[in-house]
């Protein structure tokens, strides 16, 4: 189990890596501005539940293949920018992939630190929402999940899946992997469709 | 004493998400980006200070009533976004009174860590300061401590009358109310008539 | 040794704290907004070691000079910007001289906590990038970590010096102003000859 979830995480880190490196290529950053905001991306979502659960130092510091794997993602894209362009809204899409998997790895790490469900929950949300959000400030654009559509409620959504699945006492793998997949439907379904809610009457610009 | 300073603090929560929530509808986000934002505004100063106190995770996230009033604050904000425009300077105003109550909550909560005065002044102004750095950070704005008059002066003024109050063992809620007051007053006197410093002359813009 | 390292680690936020009152001044900051950009970038990146060690309160809440330091940075730079405006690039200066003495004291402060040495490293490139960070991000601006030439790569290469050089058992003091040499060293021929790495090639703007 521990190793499925480290897979799960690993995997969160590549997407999330690519789509700091996509953001890098386009800012038109250099090799290495590339690899920091494909790190930063990959890395800051598990930096802060780490953080914010007292487990320190991070994961992400103490485990060389978060680095590596973020590394790796990053020298694909500046080196092989044409296979990312295939996509539809690259960034979105691996964003996407990397919300859905920290969502579910962090509500897991939180429950298995014995935090109550909504603590878990929130631990999973900010998990999940942490990389895009960095990513986007480093680059001094207003993050993914104030501008996006069903993200934070994609991410929520994935990690309630989680620890709903655990208080009844599903089997830890489906229920990861339900979860993932729900919060990464969501958001797809959003970006495909461009789903957009009302906003607020105002009168100022 | 332990229910008034938590009254203290989810008054502080409910002013900076409004102020968070405003400043998300003037952005033109939608409701789950206006939520976001409050919530961020709400909490960032709070789990800052809780962090670098090393009392994780932070109450934000342990007790479901912060985020149940900065979500409060967020609905009414963005369905009733008219009773906040009747303000003259409803962010700042609003701003100023989240700063006041966690600069003072911020520094109570230190040294009930028993940590030394200075640390607890300064964990007071950050825990105020916090939370309108990390709105204005999330729009790609230059936080309004950088810009305003006053601001972390303001939080300086009421964490240090706590911390003073405490160290001459005056009763604590005339004393926390007495600094978010004094702090409140600041900030209020300086958006009110435009309070300017100088700025250093330099020759390049 | 202890004073010793002190010393650097007061250098370090005193040669940070006049690149952010350079960045403010520039800005157009008032002297409050001058200062906390000053403070700001001279402590965030301590404060982060700090806090993914789990070390605290961090140093820089917990000992005075820090904050006395980053003060007076800022006010020298505030009263006497020309001092400042005959150095070429005085923020990039200043800003790698911070790098390079940062990234050998967090370096050496992880090793003092028994991390180990990939960790050490990692850390150490934290705290000397993470100040220049924190300042661009507070003025809405990319960080120079993504911008700059061998920026990161010269904080983790006086970072590792520092870990190398410790596994070998050498002494302490020459290995840290090594370190520091090396890292300042690399950044300040980057700045000089404006080395530039290849972006990639890509369709989009």
């Amino acid at each position: 189990m521990k190793i499925f979830l480290a897979s799960l995480d690993l995997a969160g880190t590549f997407v999330f890596a690519i789509s700091g490196a996509t953001v890098g290529v386009r800012q038109r950053l250099d090799l290495f501005g590339v690899l920091v905001l494909s790190i930063a991306a990959a890395t800051a979502g598990g930096i802060m539940r780490d953080v914010l659960i007292g487990d320190v130092p991070p994961a992400a510091l103490l485990d060389w293949r978060y680095l590596g794997t973020a590394c790796l993602a990053g020298l694909i894209v500046f080196y092989r920018y044409s296979l990312v362009e295939r996509f539809h809204h690259p960034v979105q899409i691996f964003d996407a992939a990397g919300l859905a998997l920290f969502a579910v790895t962090g509500a897991w790490k939180a429950l298995s630190f014995e935090l109550a469900p909504v603590t878990a929950i929130l631990l999973g949300m900010l998990t999940g929402i942490g990389g895009g959000m960095v990513r986007d400030i480093l680059v001094a654009q207003i993050p993914v999940v104030l501008r996006a559509e069903l993200y934070a409620v994609a991410a929520l959504a994935g990690a309630a899946a989680v620890v709903i699945g655990d208080s009844l006492g599903w089997p830890q793998a489906p229920v990861l992997i339900a979860g993932a997949l729900l919060s990464f439907g969501l958001r797809f379904v959003a970006i495909r469709f461009d789903w957009r809610l009302p906003i607020a009457g105002h009168r100022e610009q």
